[in-house]
């Protein structure tokens, strides 16, 4: 079997088994369960975790070029090595979005908008549990509740920042920093796509001032051989 | 009547309903009214009300694909049965922008500056209108007055956010969300514009360096045809 | 005497008198005179007031269409009969931007940027005093220090907005409303030099890849021309 | 010797002594030392200045035109004279950055792209660094370890701004405003590389559609040529 093929026979069973991971996790932290439910949900997440190692695995022995493979993935391995670190476990659930951005429509401006709309939400959402699971018990900490939580996220990937709540810890302001930047990258998206809108709008004038187009030349191109042929016929 | 008709008749009167409308929401929540005035200015937004539901309702019987317009207006539908929700009724006036945008300059870009100020300024508006109802009443509040709404909304759209003023009650941070959503979606059409008008003034060369237009390349087609005649004409 | 004239005429000496009225202000506000040196520098202002007052007349006097002109420069009329609201007065010294303006290079992106630091600078400057001014004597103010003032006035600007100084009274909130869309405005105008700039150096490929241009167009004409002149020769 | 060949002797030494310098002074600031490690490392910092103070004066004697070098390079001697300033004294760790610069790929929106990624991230570390140096012993201060000094500098770069943590000080309220002008700097450029990249990305749409090229206009001018020539040949 090839790499190929295993990607495409997994990728809908692993978009699948990461949602169940994201309901998984959101569910643990925001019920803060205790005793069997708890542990029910835990079995869950490392099921899901196991999926994955299992993946990546696959992928690398199927790889035709394994160290290069290795080295171009090295954040998918971290990913699956490091599941102590919970916030960065999320990440996996990037796999959801290149599933998103594939089945979008074929228009590359609309692709952008659905895919960025998308991947900020669930950024929101996952920094959100990821932050409350990091702050709720920390001395000193704002962000308790659900939320709060989710405030603190849109009020920090708009770049507002009002302060209300902040994160104290240092795993939350890691996940607050990687909220920031995404806020960047969201705005500087949202601005190139609707300048880019702009900027053909605008060059949309009248027909006759449009650049001269490939096609155009070419017809030219012919109308010359054209002649030259005349020319070639009447000599003979 | 077809629904193209209904639409042309009733345009302006609706963009009047709705001012009437934003008037009437504006002096009940800013007046603080009580009484039969109250009473009065409430008559006034159910009939306001009324007449976005008939005109709803017509709208749907004059479609022409109903299913495929009712589904592609489910907005409108929510807007018009879920008058309870005071801030999403709101979203009506986004009829008096339409209008604007109709009647603003031939020239795209000025167009776009004209809706985008105009949306911004209402939005700005209505948004500390809502903020200023919902929060009111709430315990802890700090947005009490509607001169701390409106100053609290400017801080909020253009990202600013001091935090000397923000929302505590569920609905107040929806409609923030909704504000700095705004206020990315502002940032990038005014930057998105000057990056338009400066690329155009950039180009704005050597009349010579500009690039070749479909009607030059016309032009020497033409040329070539003029001669293929000499040439044809020779020849006979 | 026509207005093109006059406006040539007055053009450096305007410059200059709002440049002394800006010197009388800031010193007025940050020396917090008192006695004869304040009576001084308001006899100062009073002249610079005056100066502009005989201006706006002149202007209106020569102007050749003048409900034109006067409904064009409404806001200079507000300007000239408004002197008693402070910080509006400071909006004549655009007249020194103007002047930047028309002495900055000849690329036209370099003067986009020498412009927008120029009015950046000289409006965060500005916005310090008249938030100083209006904030210093409100009870509960915290913007008390011209130190404070620029403080807040570069926070605000750049849309970073901590919070530890915010103005209380509505002066100084509208003044602070004015700096938060200047700041939107520069971060608009600085994004869209970038980009145009990186347009174009993308655009800097291989030059056969190059859109053809005008001259190339004219040049192919030129060489058709010549071979409808050989084969005509050729006839005779 | 040139001044060019001094340039390319000195720029990795240069480098490596910008870096040792970062070092000296991360340690110094982080670790609070006292006694003989202070020493030392003030030590290895005098030696890194006197270095760059050599480098100067080298470059002013090779210079072609002395006076001209000497006012284009103003800054280099504001960094050097002015030792005493510590936060300017960081500003030569832009040797670094000139390095990266031309060591990365050739491809131009990439460069921009590594360029602007590792600008951000030393502007971050070395701005957290000299406000922490200034911040920690002030009265009132907030900023008073590396870890909130860094957390303070990734709100304030991204435009965030909490307002959780804000410097107290004349000299961490300038470094404040450097790391805020570096944010809308940081925005501008990510956003125009997006954009850049949308732009051309819509551009690529059909083949035939795209314009037309020098290429291809120097195809048809030789198909004219020949042309021509075949039309010589005959009236021979």
């Amino acid at each position: 079997m090839t790499q190929a093929r295993w990607k495409q026979l997994t990728e809908w069973p692993l978009a699948i088994i990461a949602f169940v991971f994201l309901v998984a996790y959101a569910w643990e932290i925001i019920g803060e369960l205790e005793g069997p439910a708890e542990r029910a949900l835990d079995t869950v997440i490392w099921i899901t975790w196991l999926v994955f190692v299992v993946d990546y695995l696959v992928n690398l022995a199927l790889a035709e070029r394994r160290w290069h493979w290795f080295w171009r993935h090295i954040l998918d391995l971290l990913i699956v090595v490091l599941p102590m670190l919970r916030p960065l476990r999320l990440l996996r659930l990037v796999t959801l979005l290149t599933i998103l951005n594939r089945t979008a429509g074929s228009a590359f401006r609309g692709r952008v908008v659905v895919y960025v709309v998308g991947a900020s939400m669930l950024l929101v959402f996952v920094a959100s549990l990821a932050v409350l699971d990091t702050e709720r018990d920390a001395p000193g900490a704002t962000i308790v509740t659900i939320g709060d939580a989710l405030w603190w996220a849109f009020v920090t990937i708009t770049t507002v920042g009002y302060g209300d709540y902040t994160p104290v810890t240092t795993e939350g302001r890691i996940i607050a920093v990687g909220l920031m930047l995404s806020g960047i990258a969201l705005l500087g998206v949202v601005t190139a796509t609707i300048a880019s809108w702009i900027v053909e709008r605008v060059a949309e004038r009248d027909e006759d001032e449009r650049a001269a187009t490939r096609r155009e030349v070419r017809a030219l191109g012919e109308q010359i051989a054209r002649l030259q042929a005349t020319l070639e016929k009447k000599g003979a």
